[in-house]
């Protein structure tokens, strides 16, 4: 192996450079690249094999609750956007525009959708006539565009796949139960599926989407104490509705404004997944959204050996197919190099089986997260994997929020809140008077935000001083650097 | 019930207007809306729900061969479309350009993807390196752009949702025996899934894709006798191996290009599946594709009984659950009037529940294809609902066999061909010279076009004279005229 092949099968250390190991985990896992194109990304098929086990567990959990997919049209018309006023100036910096097709200048530029309330919003006008109508629930799964100045693949990047929900409903009352039902449907799903700790609450009036009357979101903690936003649930009043006109005919014969949400989750959470669950080996998958849960490698020295291991592998692939998704690696690299790299690579479970395991009819199981090895025979192999499996998705949790634990302060003093930041990071939790002033000294002078107002607040409300304006506190909020 | 309202209700006669009758199906049933932008389409819940079903058959099909998922970007630099010259003179045409970005001109102008052969071609030139690299063997499901002038709800759109497959190869041997494979997997699904029976062959020079060396299609006969390529995959040689420098280091030490394949289909299948099967009460979907596989109608007319109905309603949906994909229609409306609407709407079973079907704990089963009645025992349900839809599945490809039959036509007179053309469209199938002239000349003369040069040719070869040049024929070709 020459020096430089040495290099690059270096992982950079988590501690010294999480960026740096963030970036050589995405591309030696080959789950993403940077397109030619300029802030695009490609994912590449294992990356979009965990984007597909994402989509099938999040769209099972929108359809329980009545939820239906559809597709509306990637060009919005400059004239819809300029609707609504705060929407258009939050968004229109962010535009990529078409101002030519077929040969022709348009006559009205179209821009690529950075989200489609508006184009959606045009639509349920003309589909909504009664209350019979209502509520509208639909979803769409869609790519976005937002031409982002810095860009991380994953993270941060011009073009991104998400799901965008779109509901119309009634009343208020419903558009805000609607909107907190479908936070918490992100929330189950992320803590599940992801076994991704969040904190579930409110954003601020100066973080919440342009256009929205209130926004939820879902905030996690990644391994560098950093936050990120998992997810976002908005209840947009009938500001949409008076902007595209959606009225209905009330039983009581009035004509009254629907009232809107809209919520999202997007490849962003590939991201979060890396981030919060990988070490200094390289990635460590949830088993539900692993492309591979489990990864066998046969071993053998003797070539005598060879047709026996390989005949019992695939007596277990059999075994286990439709059960757990297996990846048989039957490359010519040795085994150290493919436990090696499938550790990188994140899957859960290693399988060996070499001849003596073959002799004994049993297998060696190999758990990522913590290198615990169990003999199982090939009899219980059937219930033992799937169950370990499920340790693992739980462990992978449970370690993920001892990490968010250790990494939550709290504060009553400014100063201890602005070392904190600067020096340790995570989550801080403080004393807050809701004051936007004070939120947007406190991002100039420590680059922190209010990551979330939580649910969860002391019983009885909140006693004590705001920890910057010494105002009587209304709330706990909770500070960080984010993504 | 007013003038109005009834005109709405009525649908056109297929015979007498086709495509009117096509039109009012697509919009009454819900199945998609023209968009606010010019020649885009809106698919609505019950239209992309097709899709879904479409999606999640046809995508095990391809990932039993090999082929995994992956994501490539949307917007495509202007130099690479200029690589192929073929490809870029066939779609410079339809091109959507964006020009302007995050406020500011871009240097290059960025294509809105026709088609994704460059981009993925400059990829597969940064991961391929060895022949062991190869076959890579990559699909992608996206949205795809094309400004076309004049456009129809699902059948021709400016944007469209397909996926696109693309592989690379160490062979040309190798890519050609995929671009077969690949048709084969489309023969299967649209004949068996979509009960749409095909005429699988070979593309003519002029009608094969901009930038292939050979194209494979699929081609249904519509219900109004015109024809419609359902599915075509492309052998793309070297062309975009050359264009992209997509190079491999093989076994013998030489460096050699790659030869790549690509191979689509679209939404386009669903004016397919709705020009096959419809009638004149609406649409007919295929069980496997059908949103709802049946539809359940409970009646009553005192309100003792609605108690009654509602409980066994509720104990049948149980019973079927995973098992059938069942809607139960709850509304206000009448009987009569759910009846027509779900026929309308094209589900393929419907099954009645009333008051007497709850004491002989029966239902009535009622078939959308010919209207057949049957009385079915509630414990026999689970086993003989299943079997009825794969006998309606079965017998919409039987039915549409032989319409197609019917509706194919064999001559050796031009003048014959004329007027089959003019008064009885169709397949008409036809002794052929291969003689690129003599086809562009058909196409102003009738205009129709050389759908496909069937695999299924004359045992032994072709005898005679080529139709219009009189030369010693070299194969049988099917003209029609198409969508
Ligand atoms: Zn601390
Ligand atoms: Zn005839």
């Amino acid at each position: 192996m020459d020096k430089e092949e040495k290099y690059v099968d270096e992982i950079a250390d988590q501690d010294d450079n999480f960026s740096k190991w963030y970036n050589q985990i995405v591309r030696k896992a080959e789950l993403a690249d940077y397109a030619p194109v300029r802030g695009c990304m490609i994912i590449r098929p294992y990356g979009y094999a965990i984007w597909e086990n994402l989509q099938s567990h999040l769209d099972a959990r929108f359809k329980e609750t009545g939820v239906v997919n559809a597709y509306f049209p990637l060009l919005i018309p400059r004239s819809f956007l300029e609707k609504e006023a705060e929407h258009v100036e939050g968004f229109a910096p962010e535009l990529a525009w078409v101002t030519r097709g077929g040969g022709e200048e348009l006559e009205e530029p179209l821009a690529i959708r950075p989200t489609s309330e508006t184009i959606i919003g045009h639509s349920y006008a003309r589909w909504v006539q009664s209350y019979r109508d209502l509520p509208l629930l639909i979803n769409q799964w869609n790519n976005v565009m937002r031409w982002e100045k810095r860009t991380t693949l994953f993270l941060r990047t011009a073009e991104f796949l998400w799901q965008e929900g779109h509901t119309a409903h009634r009343t208020m009352e419903e558009a805000e139960e609607r909107t907190r039902m479908m936070l918490e449907v992100y929330r189950a799903f992320v803590e599940e599926d992801a076994a991704m700790p969040v904190i579930a609450g409110r954003k601020t009036e100066n973080e919440k989407f342009a256009g929205a009357v209130r926004t939820y979101s879902i905030e996690a903690l990644m391994g560098d104490g950093k936050a990120l936003q998992a997810g976002t649930s908005h209840n947009l009043g009938q500001n949409f509705a008076k902007g595209f006109d959606i009225q209905f005919l009330d039983a009581d014969g009035q004509r009254k404004y629907c009232s809107t949400t809209s919520w999202g989750m997007s490849t962003r959470m590939i991201g979060g997944i890396i981030m919060v669950h990988g070490d200094s080996s390289g990635l460590i998958l949830p088993p539900r959204l692993a492309p591979y849960q489990t990864v066998v490698v046969p071993i053998w020295r003797k070539e005598a050996d060879k047709s026996t291991v390989l005949a019992q592998v695939e007596r277990i692939e059999k075994l286990l197919k439709r059960k757990v998704r297996l990846k048989v690696d039957l490359s010519e690299n040795t085994p150290g190099w493919k436990f090696n790299e499938w550790e990188m690579r994140g899957v859960p479970v290693r399988m060996e089986i070499g001849p003596r395991d073959v002799q004994n009819n049993s297998v060696v199981l190999v758990r990522r997260d913590n290198r615990a090895k169990e003999v199982v025979p090939v009899d219980a192999l059937e219930t033992r994997l799937p169950e370990l499996l499920e340790e693992v998705q739980k462990a992978l949790f449970q370690r993920a929020l001892e990490f968010r634990e250790k990494n939550t302060h709290y504060t009553d003093s400014y100063e201890e809140f602005k070392r904190i930041i600067a020096e340790e990071r995570g989550f801080v939790r403080v004393k807050w008077a809701e004051d936007s002033a004070a939120e947007q000294a406190i991002k100039e002078e420590t680059k922190a935000t209010i990551r979330v107002i939580p649910f969860d607040q002391p019983a009885g409300g909140v006693q004590g001083k705001c920890i910057y304006t010494g105002k009587p506190a209304t709330c706990e909020a909770i500070f960080a650097r984010s993504y």
